[in-house]
């Protein structure tokens, strides 16, 4: 039996036009150095009816065809994200830190038509445009000079200016009704091995995924509340921050290209988000920077950590020191990526709260999740029983973009196969042991990686330590400790060794050891551990081997 | 372009199933009298797996076959909630206080197979039962004797009890895949001119309405809350606060049949919710007497306030006497019924707080909301035009149950016709002044009855007001003030009108006036204003004339 509802789609129009006018007088800040820029809601929905026009009879962009974005998290990108979509365009974010062969490999695989550019990016952009065979138009934003773009162009590209193109156009757009189920943005995962993969999201995923985002249990949006959000646009839709903005009336506060400690505590002070998200090693550093300088954070309530695992020191350093409560978050491109939150249950305090709040965190009614054992048989969610975490759910992808049929390396029974490893406790908490491919397996037995580096972070001289498994002759497998010390701090590793040996079984113990400078970090931030094994690999790193288990 | 997310229904069995396992701790209290009973929602979800078999296997239920309850809100009526919508058949929730004639004419309408009563309710159900065309087998819910309804419904209709029924029965249930679109639960509207009329509510709008009732702006839950439900489930499925329920993890305190302000007194101070919903009139009960009673309410932070406009002199004396704090919500059993949610803008305190709390609130993103003039076109939201508001969105019916059309009366181009006459400010805020058919239209002018209660019942000796229009000769339409007058409180109607004329225009001051013993409510605890017309029709009002404007 039918319903008696009415079929109306989500769809991003519709939290375009609420933000815009019930939430109009909202504001979302760009960092520029000096003054921000600083305009309303409303004035986005007036900027994103223009941009639409725009695109439309300038770009020539009909139907579902992509406009990419090669940005900062900025204004503008703002309203590319709520105008693309809301047109029925897809929107396509590219990550600007991919190498430039990846760039091309990816912007010619989702066939883009029309690619925004940020001034400060046109030298980067430059370096691939020539081979993006299906781009006709660039748009450049701010006051640069697009002749290093033109020079590799050719004559296939019409090159724009923001202003000018989106002058005198009107404020209104009949933004048209969309199938929830079509793609309203792409974005390509940086996670995986060969080709970056596309997941293409649809109207109904980004809507759902905003709610959940606005939840009480997600991070808990609504009007009042400021958003910091340095998790970058091009990374999994800035963790859907932007979308959730319109749909609950927070403000937004975008860092563009000042990504440093020094200005996101000048942010922090001159702003006063309520909330901010980013990766673990943005909070690294400012938390180094927080510690040696004085910073008024009273406006920031809760930090959202995600992306890796988020060490437990720095979880109680800035709680401990700054008042700062730092929320542990899982999520991956290929589900939106919101994932699960980590907040104690209701009464749970002091260090059993803590407890909860290391883990990964629980997992919302909109992504089941399972563990499954090597055979891919599932196992219980007994808090015990380890294995790879699969998920499924209204926004998480069934298959990548442009293959026929889901991968089965990636996906199996019409679950994600996540290629985390952990485990789920009976009332929904996730806790990851490590990355399938970086558990680190010791003459038959595992060891965790993500253990490991916790363990190490949590001596005071550690700036930051990655662990990754090296082949070895006689287990199979053994850990590499490397290390990233903390300036002015003098350490030994026998001495962090001898740390280690406190918390960690006798076994598991790494006996090779390198300090480093800095971890190699991917395109969004996190460890690079294929890096860091292929240096070793290669013989670049000094290594030093201690007694063995 | 199709997008690559996974084709995962929202529906009911999936909110049953999160809150049956990561928030299986979670409670349900239903009140007794005396012990209150507890269960777990880990065992909610096994009771409901065993009645959908016992429905399957003994009530030979299958496909979309509706399942009517008569029941109080308890634990028992919880369980059918999830089981029947989960099995793919349709929970209908019969309305108790309707009258025989209309509770049979409903339930043959809605083809009820099955019916689960509650035992003190049998001998209302007696009285209509025999009429009951297509009812199959009633399932009796505690330990009453269904002597009664077997001697008036024949051969055609097996007895069952609740607990021989489920016992025994697996604890497990393959919940089907359901079409999100596809009937769950159907309720009929108590509020409409004629035979009742049927909406039925869609899986997907059942999910994603409990998605706003969590939000922030919504109610606000999450784990450790716990909700007093007092708003029947038989009406507009109690606000949504059921499944709200196991969305969030919030525990659920049901009163039964003890509605009356000294149970529920008792409930707050034993069982400590955080949070309450019912209609005005059982908070004008409740605080005649916690202020005549020392009661520890302590707990309670919110009450949520709708179904009828909520007298503004309610929502202060709960707050400064009480420290509770009245949330205005409007919505109908066509909108599933949220509506809308008055909390005040961030930032904005004190009297202008008040301001915004007056209003019936915030219109939520899933429903459009505009504001009609008298030919049906729009009016603009700029917090002054008034007209019938109309609304669309997915929780908002398109038709009413049974009818192959919508209905033009109640259904305008795509839109909603509420009924309900006031207006919308560009932030989003409604405030509504009347219902369209209690306007009163005194010489060409309109005259609010709502605004005339909210002024009487301000006087200090007023326990309750209804005014209504009745016909003049001279006027075409005048206000008639009906008047509850407080235990032990003298007062004249000529105080009360020279009262009233301190914050009314004179011309809109009610001559004609009666004193009466309580105003009659419809099956929903709403004044009944079509019964004090047809007493004032009938003679049967002892009414005093004063001057005329
Ligand atoms: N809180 C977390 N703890 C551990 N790993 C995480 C966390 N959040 C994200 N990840 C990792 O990041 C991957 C997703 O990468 P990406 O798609 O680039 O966002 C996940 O599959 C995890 O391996």
């Amino acid at each position: 039996m039918r319903s008696t509802m009415m079929d109306a789609p989500l769809q991003v129009a519709r939290i375009l036009e609420y933000g815009a006018t019930v939430h109009g007088t909202a504001e979302v800040v760009t960092w520029t150095g000096a003054e921000p820029r600083r305009i309303s809601y409303a004035e986005v929905g007036r900027a994103a009816a223009r941009l639409a026009h725009a695109l439309r009879d300038e770009c020539g962009v009909t139907g579902d065809e992509r406009v990419a974005t090669f940005m900062w998290n900025n204004t503008e990108h703002l309203v590319a994200y709520f105008a693309v979509p809301s047109m029925g365009a897809v929107l396509h974010t590219l990550n600007i830190r991919l190498f430039p062969g990846q760039v091309a490999y990816i912007a010619n695989h989702a066939q883009d038509r029309v690619v925004l550019v940020d001034s400060t990016l046109i030298p980067l952009l430059a370096r691939v445009l020539g081979e993006l065979t299906t781009v006709r138009h660039v748009v450049v934003v701010g006051g640069g000079d697009p002749e290093p773009l033109r020079a590799v162009a050719g004559d296939r590209v019409t090159f724009h200016h923001w202003d000018d193109l989106l002058a005198g156009r009107p404020e209104h757009y009949d933004w048209p009704e969309v199938d929830e189920r079509d793609a309203a943005a792409l974005c390509y995962t940086s996670g995986t091995i060969g080709n970056p993969k596309g997941v293409a999201y649809s109207h109904r995923s980004i809507y759902l995924h905003s709610l959940q985002v606005c939840l009480p249990e997600g991070f808990g949006l609504g009007p009042g509340h400021r958003e910091l959000a340095i998790v970058p646009m091009f990374h999994a839709m800035s963790w859907g921050l932007p979308y959730a903005a319109f749909l609950s009336g927070a403000s937004l506060i975008m860092p563009d290209r000042f990504l440093q400690a020094a200005p996101i505590a000048e942010m922090i002070a001159a702003e006063r988000p309520t909330l901010a998200g980013a990766v673990p090693t943005i909070w690294n550093d400012l938390l180094a920077y927080l510690d040696t300088h004085d910073v008024d954070t009273s406006s920031l309530k809760e930090v959202i950590v995600g992306g890796s695992a988020c060490p437990p020191t720095l979880m109680r350093a800035f709680s401990e020191r700054h008042g700062i409560e730092v929320i542990h978050a899982w999520g991956m491109t290929e589900t939106s990526p919101l994932g699960s939150v980590s907040r104690a249950p209701a009464g749970v305090t002091g260090e059993d709260a803590w407890r909860f709040r290391y883990t990964q965190g629980r997992i919302p009614a909109g992504v089941a999740a399972r563990i499954v054992g090597p055979l891919g048989e599932p196992l219980p969610a007994d808090g015990t029983s380890v294995g790879e975490l699969e998920v499924r759910g209204p926004w998480v992808t069934a298959r990548y973009f442009g293959d026929d049929a889901p991968d089965p390396e990636k996906f199996h029974d019409g679950w994600l196969r996540t290629g985390d490893v952990g485990m789920l406790s009976p009332d929904g908490f996730l806790t990851l042991t490590d990355r399938a491919k970086d558990v680190i397996k010791s003459g038959g037995e595992w060891i965790s990686s993500v253990e490991l580096e916790n363990a190490l972070m949590a001596h005071p001289d550690v700036q930051e330590a990655c662990v990754v498994g090296v082949p070895d002759r006689r287990w199979g497998e053994r850990p590499l400790a490397t290390v990233v010390v903390r300036e002015g701090a003098s350490t030994s590793v026998e001495q962090l060794r001898a740390f280690l040996a406190e918390s960690v079984a006798h076994w598991q113990l790494p006996e090779r050891w390198a300090v480093i400078d800095a971890v190699p970090r991917t395109s969004v931030g996190k460890f690079d551990k294929k890096v860091v094994r292929s240096r070793y690999a290669a013989g670049d790193l000094e290594v030093r081997e201690l007694a063995g288990p």
